[in-house]
């Protein structure tokens, strides 16, 4: 097939063009590189240097044994969006390009303002110049489970039937997302699930968990195919972000009460799942739910994880939370279904434990990178509008943070 | 109170204010005139010859006794939001002041993504504004029942309670619009709702019905104080058209199968609505939704309605469905609550005969300035995003297109 991914330059963006390369599809890509610039902006870098895309395209070409296609370009430009469909035919457009960043997106208005308008004019530009230049095409958008916020009942994928007042419908599952960035990714479900009953486009919608881990294997031990590795309380999740701590002998730190439970994957199980859903392409006309995570995990199970990982390398991390800068249910209900992934024959890697290994080790290579943002670990982006940094909740553990302190 | 009404040149905003302002409350109002531009741009004006704010404004303090605080700005800049809230210290905030038009966002890619971004953006300004600066105040904001689209079950006050798997939850009932200009109002709701949550904000959003007519009885006799009528296809609503086709004698023209079923109210009932969210708020942190409408119509017994009254002033208009340029559903169940407008004493006008003639009266004063832009009255915008007139669907009554002539 041939393969379209907007924002071949990001964290997911960049493996996924390696792994389908490798399953023999022909790979396009465009980014005009905004998250390096976010990135900047919050006072962090990738743990991982990420090498310029000429330098990156060059190892993909002695990989993959092929080019990749790349154009510098902006998705909200609509011309740049019809050029590159005009030009390159996809059969998929994987839609990767936009503001990822909850706490970003919390910053201020302005912020915020960028984070729907970017967001939301990205993806019309796309549906529009689909409609008129490439209207069979398969657009795979990336959405969140956040859309769904955590209700009090199971989440289905995308629509529920529901029998109410003694008639049926099957409806839209209603969405409460808790943050301007991922009321951007409801709008943007709105928008598409419109596209796709006016035009007959068909996409594929993917709400996703929440991503961890630093390696596929079509890396190898080559690191200028390593993808970038955010820590920073805006563009690090939560799982990154306590690797890094560990690495670097900084407290893991959950969030409030650090009950939130969230779908997590593993970056190689992200890659397998678009993959999966680029190679099963919906009929003409259909818009599709995919909840697209591996397993349920609290949080403090997960910085338990971590910190065992840890251990295992003697780094003998401490866990200490932090009063949540954000406004959320810390502990609450949540079961949502992730079926049709399975059926389709996704097979979750379901090793946390290697893929945080492998993850430590490759940030401890990394490890002056992160202590020379360490600062960025620490939020101060808080939901109220006001910016203040966390403080610790809790006194550390006793007998934990002497070991801690030696990596410093 | 103290009320600031954003959009108060508009078909709603001005008679609101004038309304209000009969109540004794204080009014001040922003506009920048977008919507005079916006049917000057699609070839069109309102069939009643508007003034200039000074004008209008004068007229105002003639007849309330008190001048109307009037500022000209758009409220996507966010300093002439914030300016205003300091100034005028508003316990009210009407939120008109959005791009109404389905037909207009369907244009081209350029008109809907103006559509969108236009109407977000003034939104998150006054949410983050009102943070900060007026946090006590409530929103009332202007939705619009096409937030819900047609569903095939009754449609709640914003939100229901389901049972789902053996669980409970209430939760936001879906939105499933069928324009970029109504799920810009989708998304607006999911903005706010979170707005409420998140800042302790008020808000009642408003998914108002259709509203039709010319006159609320605070106009009397002068004609400076009649709001603007608009009878394109973009601008004007549909009993409004059908008003102007039947006083130029053009023919009524149904979309489609003409059996599409929507909430309609009088304009002096959607005033006396929004007057009732006004004059009770609710609590601090509260986000509440209204269906505003009097009664669900089908829209050809509108244009029998249309028809009727036109011929009790001997004008014999003739009904000519024309092919339908919005993609939607022709025939559906549409049954919305709407009782707890009138659980705060709504009074519903109830009598659409008296309506249609008082507004088929002031219309054929202006039927000179109706006939001038009678071309604006023919939909040529469609769905599919082509832009073709509508043909007529069925030949003419008959024994009434020979009447209709008499008028040309």
């Amino acid at each position: 097939m041939r393969v379209l991914i907007y924002g071949v330059d990001g964290y997911l963006g960049w493996p996924l063009a390696l792994y389908l390369a490798h399953r023999g599809h022909e790979i396009a890509g465009i980014d005009d590189y905004m998250r390096r610039r976010w990135v900047d902006e919050v006072g962090s870098h990738s743990a991982t240097p990420i090498r310029s895309m000429p330098e990156r395209s060059e190892a993909f070409r002695e990989h993959v044994g092929r080019p990749l296609i790349f154009r510098h370009g902006d998705i909200c430009e609509s011309n740049v969006v019809r050029d590159m469909l005009e030009s390159f035919r996809p059969d998929t457009i994987v839609h990767l390009a936009e503001q990822p960043s909850a706490a970003y997106s919390m910053i201020d208005l302005k912020h915020c303002t960028f984070t729907q308008t970017n967001n939301i004019v990205g993806t019309l530009n796309l549906l529009h110049e689909m409609r008129d230049a490439s209207p069979t095409a398969h657009l795979v958008k990336l959405g969140t489970m956040g859309e769904y916020g955590t209700p009090n009942v199971d989440i289905p994928e995308g629509f529920f039937d529901i029998e109410y007042r003694g008639r049926k419908a099957r409806l839209p599952f209603p969405r409460q997302a808790t943050s301007w960035y991922h009321q951007s990714k409801v709008h943007d479900s709105h928008n598409i699930m419109m596209a796709c009953k006016l035009w007959g486009l068909r996409s594929t919608d993917v709400m996703q968990g929440v991503v961890y881990g630093t390696r596929i294997d079509e890396m190898r031990d080559d690191d200028r195919l390593l993808s970038r590795f955010d820590f920073d309380q805006c563009f690090g999740t939560v799982i990154n972000r306590f690797c890094a701590q560990a690495v670097i002998g900084e407290p893991i730190t959950p969030y409030g009460k650090g009950h939130q439970k969230r779908g997590f994957l593993p970056l190689r199980d992200a890659v397998q799942c678009l993959g999966i859903a680029i190679e099963h392409p919906p009929e003409a006309g259909a818009y599709r739910v995919f909840n697209q995570f591996e397993q349920v995990y609290d949080v403090t199970q997960l910085a338990a994880r971590v910190k065992a990982a840890a251990d295992s390398f003697g780094l003998h991390a401490v866990i200490r939370n932090v009063d949540n800068p954000r406004s959320e249910l810390e502990e609450h209900y949540y079961n949502p279904d992730h079926a049709q992934l399975l059926s389709l024959g996704y097979r979750p890697t379901a090793d946390m434990a290697t893929e945080l290994k492998t993850a430590l080790a490759d940030l401890f290579r990394y490890k002056d990178r992160l202590r020379a943002r360490r600062e960025a670990l620490i939020p101060d982006i808080r939901w109220d509008g006001r910016r203040r940094r966390s403080d610790y909740l809790l006194e550390p553990d006793a007998d934990a943070s002497p070991s801690a302190g030696i990596l410093r």
